[in-house]
């Protein structure tokens, strides 16, 4: 049976910043399931869940947290499945603060950090992973990535088309 | 029966920077506990801690750590006790990792955060919150700072002297 | 008689910043005193009123400024109370200079710190340290954050409705 | 066939900051191989083993690289595998500069970033990457948890000795 | 035959940013290409287009990318060409991400840096490079500095009459 | 009678930061005096000496700190002679902190800042100041500018020995 | 005769920005003069007005720019009047980089720096300087200082009433 | 005749740093000058070297400063050859002022920056600009570049070696 991957947030107000994520989770066909747990208001509830995580057929949780972002490392420090952390930008220091609070784990404990605000790159990641042991998986992303690549090329073209105007 | 303090460390290695705090404490006559309890490492005990520190007769915690600095937050969303965040400088950003992980905790769940490695001032400030309801420390901290006052006073005396030479 | 929280602020400019600080403290049905004292325009004022702080009746000082956020320094320096810092951000650097100023205090005079514009965790923290030999208060900062962590909750059971739409 | 782990690195001066990863990987029993592929002096090399890796045998890539470090980057962009970016400090910005060029990736091509020179965790990632579908290693690494977590009890313990001295 | 100046973005969504150089070079009657190419979605067809700029007449090479901007970087591993690295500001950090990411080249592949967004600045500086060896662009460029000059003493002299109304 | 300069600094321990501002007044000619007072642990005794510093003579007020550097706009905030701002570099963030706590100064309540442990120039401003009414001090100013110019030249000089062995 | 302070802007898009200081000059009743000089388009202007400046009858010069911004340092370099650096915010970087490359002068050249767009407290310093030998003007000063003091008190009665409602 | 190339550096105590320029000058046998010239301290100097320098027969011009690095923007001012900004490591902030001082030009005047203490690639690139149109010159460095390659290899080479013992 295939993995399914964990899509945590420390607030809800993070979704929108979130659901690109949940987009590319859908569109690649990856089983998913999403939910709100705070590092700090619910602390019991992220610790529960994290630990059971493996045993309940996920593979790669993503962690989405502003401010001092805690939420992967609490996460991490309970399961040894790879945790992604998505540093999002808080009121403040436009993401810095949440981006080192993600990033500089100490030793034993990593997270998997990608840029501010990054959650499509934490679902690429995430399907990256579970496509190591997953042809099937790889080949779709071997795909997107072609289509990525025709795009660029396809604005290249539209570029000369502009500037020959 | 007076509070007991603790002074909770990510790792050992922190102990150097860390004992200012216990100096002072012990020089204020101050009843505590130290312990070496990592956010990542022990996340358990370090909440079972929290959890009972207030029935164990505490009255505040210190939690120093480094880099991506969680255990003072990891301990804040334990207890309803003062937190006190000391940010320690780790290998890389001179501490800037560790004091934002510190300070900049989301609605709800405050961490009262002091200096850089600035333990003598978390100790400092645990005793100020005890001194709040009892005098005979106000007292003590009182004559402190006279003496501080005091130090810069002949420190000033002795720059004349040294000036005139 | 119940301690007093003292809000002070170095601008009444300030103000809509430190408003989720003054609601949580009538919420709590703490008694507070909030005044406008600048460390630099008013600094006699400032420095009287810190003085009389505790014989008046203060048990905590909030104390919220900007960019070189010199007042929680200044109150604290009269006073052995425990002063909390609240760095406001200011027209430039998203409250790093603000944050700097008044975290970064000399040895012997602390200041309780607490996030950019954290108001309201600037008047949990006051309480919370009223709460050390307060059992009553303790008892519904205890219930405010079990609320805390039922809206966390409640949102993720409404998020699962979001996404099974 | 296991999987392989890659480790690349930019220069062989970055070879001190990587070799905690080389030795965490044998202890663990995964086999690996390191390269020195620049992504500026040898770009060709570095694109044609990236190009190639998942063919290879290779399951994840660890990508280590200081100052304008575009390694992980540049590998990243040739595969589909997870790419680990190892942000190696350089001679200024305590590593800020690898830190940012390493996790601020585009939308599609994510580089999995750790701690500036976090090359233990770099190791420990890859590892938990690769333990999503084995589960011996996945029991190893619980293993190696486990021993964390009493070291960290061991030195409280020690602590208690040293301060009732 | 007059060197040809390119001009490469590493994503369409920059044009707004570089079309400032587009024009300055139009206005210096500067022959040039514009094209899109990204380092990391079509970095096949980046390298190429550096491998053969000497050959197919560029004599300066301006890569504009954000973020982890790879792109100058990238291009100046294919080319002894002078290239420009134009840093561009994305949705976080004002651009010190990508302007770190261009300037802190490693030893022997240099990028020419110029201030974040500055795009009509990269034109100016790819055309002070041809003007080396090209006398009537000399020519031009000094005219052009000469109306800045005046521009700003045009300027004076408006607002001498502004502050005597 | 010519105006005096105060060199106030914040603890003893930046005196060996402070000594060439001391010195310049020495070889300049100008009166001074120099003491210890900290804006927090004697704030009494700074205000006083900065109320009464015009009446007592002085023209100009250096104040040198660090970390939460808030002396000088405590000095700033008693007087209105100009005072100097001479932030100290301290244990962290290589003076940053003293920078921004020094310079951003809110409305009304100047600081003139230089260089982090720029104590040359802060006596050197210092002179200036005095000299904007004193035409003999600007003479011996403007032959230190021609010495140092001098100085620069000769290190041009011996420049090209050194290139041509 | 009154010495004039001479207000330069390094653009007239800084005007905005540099009127609290032509303002509160005009209030102080002190002559000034205002001129656009940029230290990169018209170096020569700029060098020639600031040699000649104390001849001319200035006391004090504020250089306002932004960016890499150079003016006050290109003024300093021709004058040894006390020159006034106003970092102006800039499109990035919040004024970081102005500040930096005002405040940051070598030895025997200094600036002294105001806040990032401080104008208003620009012109208050220079009104500071001039009042060291004009008594009259100090008087000025003071009155404003006090009347600043009673506004603060105002807002604080004020406060007062809006808290009671 | 072929261009030369003006190494210049603010102060003589950068020579060290910059060194690695003039080597690789030398090795590549182009001609230079070298000079010591303050923006701030001999600014007449700077000023008419750079304004001659196209008409004495260099090509490109490399300026060398640190802190508040003005020389390379000063010397921008005063001519239309392309001139490389070096930002020199000075006490504090690890060259960042000085980088910012350096790349932050305003329109119309750049300064083509390299990586703090970049000297070897600041003397690369003024290479990489003489050789736009000098096919030798283009030669020789394209042979460089494939020995740094080389000795990329053989490091790589030599790696296998080292893992295997």
């Amino acid at each position: 049976m295939p993995k399914k991957i964990a899509v945590l947030m420390g607030s809800i107000s993070d979704l929108d910043t979130i659901r690109p994520a949940i987009s590319l989770l859908g569109e690649l066909g990856i089983p998913y399931e999403a939910h709100v747990y705070s590092a700090h208001r619910t602390p019991a509830e992220a610790a529960i869940f994290s630990k059971q995580a493996r045993a309940n057929g996920f593979g790669v949780i993503i962690a989405a947290a502003g401010m001092a972002a805690h939420l992967a490392g609490a996460i991490a420090a309970q399961t040894t499945l790879p945790v992604i952390g998505l540093p999002v930008k808080g009121p403040h220091f436009d993401g810095l603060d949440a981006l080192l609070s993600t990033v500089q784990m100490p030793q034993g404990i990593p997270v998997a950090t990608v840029a501010v605000n990054g959650a499509y790159n934490a679902a690429m990641l995430a399907a990256q992973i579970l496509a190591v042991e997953d042809a099937a998986l790889a080949q779709k992303l071997a795909k997107l990535r072609e289509q990525m690549a025709n795009g660029v090329l396809a604005k290249d073209a539209q570029l000369q088309t502009l500037l020959n105007v």
